[in-house]
């Protein structure tokens, strides 16, 4: 899976209702992305500025339409933002990404619902030849692994997880820029389908038939290990998820990395969605992680980010922290809140 | 995945060149499939019978061709017994399914190449009014695990391995039959290919997309427990596997059993296909599989089975099995060469 977007390209992000908190692509894209964003589209939110509710990103418009957005400018794509649960396509978009499309925008789209199988899009797309990139369509060349990652020619780090939605990707991404910031030639290993929108390139292992998930990632490290000194690989769920725990064995093993940073969210005690199952203890974590990759690739807990965002004080985040830290064994902070110094200091 | 066939009826096994050590799925079905074999298609031993290659299963003709086995009798179905590496179809056989349409028998496949995507034999096969069945291809409506094997009601008994291929399927088939002989409501859960021809039914879990893979799992436990009082699973891989470790672990935390059986071949020191990777020790693998287990869903390892194919004598093999025993911490033995009671008593 490839985007051509680059510092010259520019999309506009449908987010309708959900703009900004249950719009998760929507702001990793505006926080990370190297393209711009010319108009974020949110129904409820027309007239409003993204900088009214999200800091420290670059600023534009919200619209209440792609017909709107066009109004003062034709970005290169449209970029669906948001991820209904089930992974559909609501039809309340329809218009926008017609409209897009007939403005000669290309679409992307990270849905489990392909826009190039549908019929009314694919034959406007061919109209007006424009692309639909559906980057949740694992390419279908995968194979199996061939236990080659451990001799890519880059270091390797691996976020991991005790839950979904512990800042993996954020982390991953905070590593990058700060290792870039210090002159290191870091690369991002995109697995899910923020991260490739983010990146323009990537596999998201979670679509990938079983068996091929570890020679996805395995393909990936070795592609990128060419291009630069150490890579960062956003890692996916937890090894202790009731339903997505093999998705994420397969990137530890498909990924054979040097070291691992175990992402979690302060205060969380139970798997998200799956309320029955009690998060363990931290410490277990750094076990399980360990000895499970130690057969394959022996690699190490090297330090901890916390999501401290359910913590207002910073004082007591600073404190949440510590103790995190002590659980872990190593460093840690939160990237977001702090800076990812800490981290980067254990790693390299 | 749905195949009906039952005690009245009966298949030709393509095998060519392969029979029988290089035909694992033929053998499979002449040993534990409760429908009859008509003939083995191998034009490399055609003349010759099944028990000179296999003693202990129902003997039949091993002939040159669909044409040779239809001479004799009609089959309900041609099953491809054979699965070369990378699961393609070797054009070498076109003839004999064509043959097997062509005489009203459905074929049955476990490739990763569709026959029902052949042109060819999707033609011919409306014609002739026959089905041709994919075993291999997962059903499009599976989702993700809610986390509710746990609830089943009926013990759950999961098969894992130090390796592939070290006889999770064989011991399961064995357990099974073990435990209907003492009057158990014993039901087999098939995961892989040999075994969903053997049974008639079940879903090929290294070929579902990987979000999905442990929910593949649960369905079917939840739905097999229904109609049994003990479910016997069949494993995939092993958790340890640079390529298929995910599989293993969606199985692990998809089936949440109340035991594990762990199988290992006698002697084998490296993952198969995969020397540069070490067994770790019995001992470790125990560890493993109850300390990933137990966040998710508690049990422990049973019981081992040993296969002592590569011990020539007896008490040779007595003597490994114990070791093998202490190992595991609990009962072992060799279900094939000896029997399963050992491991049924330390499970029921």
């Amino acid at each position: 899976m490839s985007i051509s977007l680059g510092p010259d390209d520019s999309v506009a992000v449908l987010a309708h209702e959900k703009f900004p908190d249950g719009a998760k692509t929507a702001v990793g894209v505006l926080r990370y992305a190297n393209y711009d964003v010319t108009a974020v589209l949110d129904r409820e939110r027309a007239g409003e500025r993204v900088t009214d509710h999200v800091p420290d990103v670059p600023d534009a418009p919200i619209v209440e339409s792609m017909t709107d957005a066009l109004e003062t400018s034709t970005p290169d794509a449209l970029l669906i933002g948001i991820s209904p649960i089930g992974g559909g396509f609501d039809e309340s978009w329809r218009a926008d990404v017609r409209a897009a499309i007939e403005a000669g925008c290309d679409v992307i789209a990270g849905l489990h619902y392909f826009l190039e199988d549908d019929e009314e899009f694919a034959g406007l797309a061919a109209d007006h030849g424009v692309d639909l990139i559906d980057v949740r369509r694992p390419p279908d060349d995968l194979t199996v692994s061939q236990g080659r990652a451990r001799d890519a020619d880059a270091d390797v780090v691996l976020t991991v997880g005790t839950d979904c939605s512990t800042g993996k990707m954020t982390t991953t991404l905070e590593l990058v820029a700060a290792a870039r910031e210090r002159g290191i030639d870091a690369g991002f290993v995109p697995t899910g389908q923020t991260g490739i929108m983010i990146a323009g390139w990537g596999i998201p292992v979670d679509r990938v038939i079983a068996d091929f998930a570890a020679g996805a990632v395995e393909q990936m490290i070795l592609d990128a290990a060419d291009d630069h000194d150490v890579l960062f690989v956003e890692g996916q769920g937890t090894i202790v998820h009731p339903a997505y725990s093999g998705v994420t064995c397969s990137l530890l093993h498909g990924a054979m990395p040097d070291s691992l940073v175990l992402t979690h969210s302060a205060g969380r005690d139970a798997i998200h969605g799956y309320e029955d199952f009690a998060i363990p203890p931290v410490e277990a974590y750094v076990d399980l992680y360990e000895d499970l990759a130690t057969p394959v690739a022996p690699t190490e807990i090297a330090a901890g980010a916390l999501d401290t965002r359910a913590i207002d004080d910073d004082d007591a985040a600073r404190a949440a922290v510590d103790d995190y830290a002590d659980a872990v064994g190593g460093p840690a902070t939160d990237p977001v809140r702090f800076d990812a110094d800490a981290i980067l200091d254990a790693l390299l």
